[in-house]
């Protein structure tokens, strides 16, 4: 049924309409897994009448309003998403930068099947209480094997929001063992009491604090430290935390360096009068590395080092939100690698999600777990399954080399776009994210339009913010596919 | 390296030492699934040596301080769980009541062994913006064919606790819609500014209101719903949010009947005072069909039929957590299917997770979807891994006809828990739970030292409240296993 005389299949990148930009093409190098088209194939527009037959009948039973592409999965290899009309679009959002090392990867097919995954799946236990006995090597041949330097233990979760949640939690109930006298401490008369009915002493009157435009996830104490768009938190209640403002660097940097550093400086200032301030004093400080979902906001590593020790000295915990930055893209696995902290000044708790297809929070002192068993509990806390699955994609990380990988891709990729950027200024503003790897977003004034045109063009892309468009690849990215890339955006840009 | 000296093996129930209470025995009767013991097997003492390795390995990466029995998940079949130092345990306690199916279900291991699997586990997807073409089927016959009479909708979650925060938020926009003057006028300039602020009119100055007792969950905003113990709340931020009393009935039923009236009353004008009088008006409110972390409390069909008429007079919406007595155990599907409600009088919402393996709430009308795409989204919004396990559940459940299994067996397990408390009356009161499948539960006053000791007799059992023992086997419970377990608390009772 789908229309003939539409198709059309972009494969790889026909020279003469190639934007080459002074480099040379690679398109002969081969994808790390096999399946992949050569280029886009485009057979019909989308969604084409498979698709909007499809959609027609979700609709009646689930959340349509936000699709982008109804996939078909069978069909999806490596960097390559398809729908059910035979189109395969490059996928440089990969479900919201949460897809490491491609679709039907045969690698994480293969852990997929073993026993030991099936188990997993069918015996789902509550850690908590009746742990496999092979849970502590799960953990330590793949979660902890990644552990952020200086943070060895970990508390599993689900996903961003609660692995930030549980992270919260954990600085709450720290913060108030310290005020309270010590881990030995036992709670008073007027705490056990006050606290079932949501009130102070035993319901505490503390804070996290969070920046503007920042993103940490959606359920109720994660959304009051969201900042990023009013449609995101409207009409739900919220704690009365504070937010700083983050530095809004103007680019290319090596022009704006005096503002730049003027504007991080008076982020830190802020950040210090909210914690002197605040009527609430907070326990905690959440920063993502890049804000992600906040349209691809940087800051220097002198400002996060500086935070780090204004931390300290305040007595705040920093817990460093890297769902969205981490598992390799940033060309670290860990993006507050970039850094360059001492251990012993590493941050207090990492949270992760995403990419890694688990979640949880890293943290570095065993005086960071509260004090009696059963207060930082729920039935699962986690899901090995899902940790079988992310110690398959560590290996695969390593045994690929993938991080480097995004170190040279990126460079690449950074390039390409800064050669078009000198072609269109107009749209493409403001390109940021050299030496982060693949995390590269810019501003484009027609944003929506940009994203629109693209799909055509057989990209799947996503914005972030009000006027970005980020591009959050996989780690599985070569040339060749940046390449299709610019390709294809060179003829988005011509068109608009 | 297993102590052979102490091995002992209770392979079903020996006549003599049996508690018969009248009834036949049925220990002919054959389990549902192969691979169980006859019996519980106890080979050393618990945590063997084995267990202690394992313990102590896991220890210094992970929580153990809540850790009941280190399991064996290899050897763990239907309703036994087992170690690794070779003992198994009659679990009627199953991963806090999320197990359905017994241990390594061969259903479930098919399903999870399916191609269709291995796909959803590698490819997981953002279902808000990339569904798969298959999504609505595996929702229709899965997840959507067990829909509550009256519920046609679903919008699904990864876990309890936030299957109830997206039905809270789902409450507080809808509200503010109504509010606002419908679902099609437009946010205010100062709710779109002052949302960024957390205050309100942009955050909602509402609550949810909640019963003494409950558990909801355990983030932010179920936490601040949540009303089960101190260790739960302690040092975590709430919002100040109305909670009115759970009707506290007495035992025998027969015995109270004026008295437990009264109480319900008594529950329900403290609900429509504080509906009419908190300071913060609740969008909504959630009730357990049976409180089940607070300890097992029951009330009449006539309470919760009474509660819906009063918020439906009031406009509050009513949510119903039926995360741990959802699928199947009462005797029906959902618990609160008990109380006679007609299709057009449904609760506005139900939430699931646990036995579900997946989570989510189901609601009614298509007007408690937000009014803007984006309101009501995050990343992964499910799992399709999880709801192709579910559908596997569900089907069996149908094939072995399981809900009709927990009314017969229950029925015979009360029984027997019935004759029980007539010879020991100190340790087996307030018996409860007759006609509610097996989710029945007793009051031991040593409800600590019953609990341990039956796990030396090979019952794991949890318990529930400061008193309350809760029973909370797999459906795939039989007469035979009634049995086993009597006989054990027999013993239990004879040494304490």
């Amino acid at each position: 049924m789908a229309p003939r005389a539409t198709a059309r299949a972009v494969t790889g990148c026909p020279s003469r309409r190639c934007f080459t930009a002074g480099m040379p093409l690679r398109a002969a190098q081969k994808p790390f897994y096999e399946g992949e088209p050569g280029g886009p194939v485009l057979k019909t527009k989308i969604p084409g009448p498979q698709s909007t037959k499809h959609i027609k009948e979700l609709s009646e039973v689930f959340e349509t309003r936000s699709l982008s592409l109804l996939a078909d999965y069978t069909q999806s290899f490596g960097n390559y998403i398809a729908d059910t009309d035979g189109n395969q679009l490059l996928d440089v959002y990969a479900q919201i930068a949460s897809i490491p090392i491609g679709y039907n990867n045969p690698a994480l097919a293969k852990a997929a099947a073993t026993p030991e995954m099936i188990r997993a799946l069918i015996n789902r236990p509550a850690l908590g209480n009746f742990p496999s006995h092979d849970w502590a090597e799960i953990l330590k041949t793949g979660i902890l094997k990644v552990a952020p330097k200086g943070l060895p233990h970990v508390f599993t979760a689900l996903a961003g929001s609660d692995a930030n949640e549980l992270a919260y939690k954990a600085a709450f109930m720290h913060r108030r063992q310290q005020e309270r006298g010590g881990y030995d401490v036992d709670f008073t008369a007027q705490e056990l009491e006050s606290v079932m009915n949501n009130q102070s002493p035993g319901s505490s009157q503390l804070s996290i604090l969070s920046f503007k435009t920042s993103f940490h996830g959606r359920l109720f104490g994660s959304l009051s430290t969201t900042r990023s768009k009013p449609i995101h938190k409207l009409d739900i209640p919220a704690f009365d935390w504070p937010q700083a403002t983050f530095p809004q660097l103007r680019y290319p940097l090596e022009q704006h360096a005096a503002e730049n550093a003027k504007a991080e400086q008076a982020s830190l200032d802020e950040v210090e009068h909210l914690i002197k301030t605040w009527h609430l004093p907070p326990a905690a400080l959440i920063v993502e590395p890049i804000q992600s979902e906040g349209g691809d906001n940087h800051a220097s590593p002198s400002f996060f080092r500086a935070l780090r020790a204004l931390t300290k000295k305040h007595n705040v915990l920093m817990i460093v939100d890297e769902v969205q930055t981490g598992v390799g893209a940033t060309g670290k696995f860990w993006a507050h690698e970039h850094w360059g902290l001492e251990e012993d000044n590493a941050p207090d708790m990492v949270t992760f999600s995403k990419k890694a297809q688990t979640a949880g929070y890293y943290y570095r002192h065993a005086s960071l777990q509260p004090n009696r068993p059963y207060r930082q509990f729920n039935t699962w806390m986690g899901d090995p399954a899902r940790a079988l699955l992310f110690r398959a994609i560590v290996d695969e990380v390593a045994r690929l080399d993938l991080v480097q990988n995004t170190v040279r891709v990126g460079g690449y990729l950074y390039e390409q776009l800064e050669s078009l950027a000198g072609r269109y200024p107009d749209l493409f503003q403001n390109l940021r994210g050299k030496g982060q790897g693949t995390f590269i977003a810019f501003d484009s004034p027609k944003r929506d339009e940009f994203l629109a045109r693209a799909k055509v063009e057989g990209i799947n892309i996503g914005g972030s913010g009000t006027t970005a468009v980020r591009l959050r690849p996989m780690l599985i990215l070569r040339e060749m596919h940046v390449d299709v890339l610019i390709n294809a955006l060179d003829k988005v840009a011509r068109a608009l």
